[in-house]
């Protein structure tokens, strides 16, 4: 199995394509500076033992040319609509999994969302419904991704509007030990993306026990 | 110490007075039928061992006027407007904790959010500056509440404008044995409100492990 991450060069990004990688999962990290990705990848590949997936890096296209199928978009927000213009034609009959947040400029404890509501949302209006967006992996952070010695413990949020293209999501998932929910269609993008500034808030306040906070689905029978 | 609760004599309600009154707290349930609130109030105490806060019940104006400070609000959204209305004169000088979602009719998979953004927003908008609006206790079912033997488990997100309001929520809420977290402004319950939908779509799904979800903030060094 081979996925792409575009942003593949960023944190968040980086800690993915290492996690998928370990997973014996085969990652194509995406960037608009090929040779950079390609860089990045090397570096990547250094740290991994010798049984696991493949990190290679291309441009941006070609990397989701070079997906299987699914094909994470890891960019800032600034960048999402032009990377998805950038990929759109190599995007037929694959599925986008957009993973941006778009915090406020320069106020990473609040959301500036777009007209349509999320990035997600943005998104799926872009590519039009023959391309499945599913929003997903919002809510765990970058440090929390790229701890490699620790589980990620953190559980995920998937929303879209294909039940066939979330569940091929949430097994992806699934492969990095992390449990991911069916959490409803597209529009609750706009309640998932936004979780991430409260734990952002959370992190950067004194009052919390723990540094990278993400959520958990918990009840009292659990 | 004495709270009101706004709709007291509903489910949500209701736990939540035990709850209270279990912490030592008086409670007094508004309803718009103050004959049915007391009613309700003293099937409650029944329920209770004989050191707890006791529990009364009252109109809606009569218990707000009652509380020394902290007013509940747990109606259903299609009351939330006309209640708070209401209510208005006698919240001058206290703290209106809004716990309702504005789930859509017909359909609890979803919100329908009013034209302010979220309820809270609604509620802050309506009472003007001066009287604090805190948006608490969204992600916890009724069920969870009235199942007085387990421990709720679960944390609660806890937004508005006024910090010293929003401190003066979460003591109460600790009272509960519950964490609570300050999670920005109002405008953060578009968000906190929306994840009550969510929560209650994987109740109905068959793919989780639990009954009443809750959430939980969460880290791998937790």
């Amino acid at each position: 199995m081979k996925i792409a991450i575009l942003g593949g060069t960023g944190p968040q990004g980086k800690g993915l394509a290492l996690r998928f990688a370990a997973a014996g999962i085969d990652v194509v990290l995406g960037s608009r500076d090929g040779a950079r990705a390609a860089e990045i990848a090397e570096e990547l590949n250094a740290k991994q033992a010798s049984v696991e997936g493949q990190i290679s890096g291309a441009g941006n296209a070609e990397a989701t040319a070079a997906a299987d199928e699914i094909v994470i978009l890891a960019v800032p927000f600034s960048a999402h609509n032009a990377t998805l213009e950038a990929i759109r034609e190599q995007l037929v009959g694959k599925i986008l999994v957009d993973i941006v947040v778009p915090l406020a400029d320069g106020d990473p404890k609040a959301v500036d969302m777009p007209a349509e509501g999320s990035a997600t949302e943005a998104a799926q209006a872009l590519l039009g419904d023959e391309i499945p967006v599913v929003g997903a992996l919002h809510n765990v952070s970058a440090a929390t991704l790229n701890n490699l010695g620790h589980a990620i413990n953190c559980d995920i949020l998937v929303c879209g509007n294909s039940l066939e293209a979330k569940e091929k999501v949430i097994d992806l998932i699934a492969s990095l030990d992390v449990k991911a929910y069916n959490a409803g269609p597209v529009v609750n993008a706009r309640c998932i993306e936004a979780i991430t500034p409260i734990l952002i808030r959370l992190n950067i306040s004194k009052k919390v026990p723990f540094t990278h906070a993400g959520i958990k689905i918990w009840a009292p029978d659990h």
